[in-house]
């Protein structure tokens, strides 16, 4: 039973300033197509926005942090405690993220989407149907209508950064556990074996992949999940609270035809799971990094994504997207403050 | 006959700033190696500045332009008063690199190392021994004499940037036929064949190509240059007076312990040939992007070199080192501005 609004089309993306965009690109004092991917971004961007002069000065980040229940199967090498003294460190402004944010000039919002918290916190939006997922290896981890909370959970989120007019948006997650819950939940979706999709998470070693395969393997056949399962019966079975947050959010802001730029291992699967639900959001979403999580690669393969940057990154809280932020602000600069041909009196190619 | 200054060691950056940089980056809120290559920037340059807070806030851009004899033989797609046009443009801020600087706040010096203008222009130093190189095809490209005087033009430059008191300096170039050079350059002091390194340029197709591999194979018989010439030789007979104008640069910059952001192919040669001039500057060298350009990538694995990004990016004009920029001052502020395990009381591994 997920929210209606969850399967409601995404325009598509202007083609008319997309060729506009193209256009001017061939214009530009440069070898036609010398600036690679920045090119392909800025024209992107152009077309998304429906905008001669792509932008990503306004970019607001949501950080979703959650528990999880499979965390006490020791599939970290981390305790499950280090998720609620880690939103205090964001609000605090001691994180990666938060140091990034600053750095880049991003609003930065944390949401409690389902940790153990007990008490509210400064400078943290609690909205969560419960502390932390059940144990997928025994149970369910959430009910129907936990899942559509947390889908309304990354709705409202989107909602609330409207004042910031964003041109883009970026959603990052913290949660011990949770590349177990992700890499499950992808397992399911690819219909791959977990042993292929599992990684290091926060720093497992190779005896820590092998028993986070297996718990993952075990709860799949628990739960039926080995083939084909429908997508709402993978996020219940063995889905985040974080995780389907940043799902309902990609769609929302799908919908509001905002773009979103897509983090690492864990929001991708988020991505994946949006796109499975609603594929008109897939034009909407731009990949930052590779990350260094052993799945990922299959998942962008999955979603036909190529990604900006691959820098080893394997931290999460979007750090991966907030490092390429730059990269997509100087691409559309370039688009929109190079001299033409025409305007600088340079000689084209000779025919 | 190089000029004495040449040879003169270069500083070994302080280990000890490493090992405090190491330390820190142990301690900081996050798992041990997560921000991956982010970590290893921030912990380089620790050691290059002798710095406990590494930065790359003051990053002169200096931007080397000049014209080559070869360019007669229709080795590149654009034909030569190109070179002279983007002088203009570079300096009346339209091009992509005038851009970029802008955006980043980056200090932009053109130099006219020999192009083949004629008259001064605004926004231009001009500092060179003539217009233009000889036609390598014929004869040598340059004399002893010429070649001394472009290594003091790279030496003079560095110099001129004390006033921004630099914490990392990028280095570009501008100038047609000038991939032609590099790639001869490259073939002879790598002993490996002109159609295994040379590229596309500017945007020649497999014929344009083919063409040009055979105008430096031929070249590099008529000067004997096949395998193990000297290295003062081969700048003689195929270098490009922007080219060593950058050899001289990164060794003069590395002389003055300053950090230097190697840009793409050419920039990469003009390296090459530092490090076989002196050894001691290979430290100083940082590696922003790989390029497009074929032979890109043969060049950094002489160097040992692995490249933080990869955007397709073919241009030159030092875009591919400003477009990196911003991830090294994001590693830098994530080093100097994280919070400690012990800071945000967040707990560590489980033992």
């Amino acid at each position: 039973m997920l929210p209606e609004w969850i399967s409601v089309e995404c325009a598509a993306p202007s083609e008319t300033h997309r060729e506009a965009a193209l256009a001017r690109q061939a214009q530009l004092t440069k070898p036609m197509g010398a600036l690679g991917r920045l090119e392909e971004v800025a024209v992107a961007l152009a077309a998304l926005q429906a905008s001669k002069t792509p932008g990503a000065d306004r970019v607001p980040v949501v950080l979703f942090a959650g528990d999880h229940g499979i965390a006490a199967r020791g599939v970290s090498a981390y305790p499950p405690e280090v998720t609620v003294q880690m939103l205090g460190n964001f609000a605090g402004g001691g994180a990666a993220i938060s140091v990034l944010s600053r750095s880049l000039g991003c609003p930065l919002e944390v949401v409690d989407a389902g940790t153990l918290a007990v008490e509210p916190m400064r400078g943290v939006v609690v909205d969560k149907p419960r502390r932390g997922t059940r144990d997928f290896s025994v149970e369910r981890a959430l009910t129907p209508e936990e899942v559509a909370f947390a889908c309304d959970v990354g709705h409202r989120a989107v909602e609330r950064q409207a004042g910031h007019a964003p041109q883009l948006l970026i959603f990052g997650e913290m949660g011990i556990g949770n590349t177990t819950s992700a890499a499950a939940m992808a397992a399911a979706l690819l219909s791959c074996a977990p042993a292929d999709i599992v990684g290091s998470g926060t720093g497992l070693d190779a005896e820590g992949r092998a028993k986070k395969a297996k718990v993952i393997a075990d709860a799949l056949a628990r739960h039926g999940l080995a083939s084909d399962a429908p997508v709402a019966e993978v996020m219940e079975a063995v889905g985040g609270l974080e995780i389907i947050a940043m799902t309902g959010a990609i769609i929302a802001a799908a919908q509001r035809r905002w773009p979103v730029l897509v983090d690492g291992f864990i929001v991708s699967v988020a991505a994946l799971v949006a796109v499975r639900l609603n594929p008109s959001c897939r034009p909407w979403l731009l990949f930052s990094h590779r990350s260094a999580e052993r799945g990922h690669g299959m998942v962008l393969e999955a979603l036909g994504a190529r990604a900006l940057i691959d820098l080893d990154l394997r931290l999460g809280e979007a750090s991966g997207a907030a490092t390429a932020l730059p990269i997509i602000r100087l691409a559309c600069a370039l688009h929109n403050g190079m001299a033409t041909f025409a305007e600088a009196a340079v000689s084209g190619r000779e025919s």
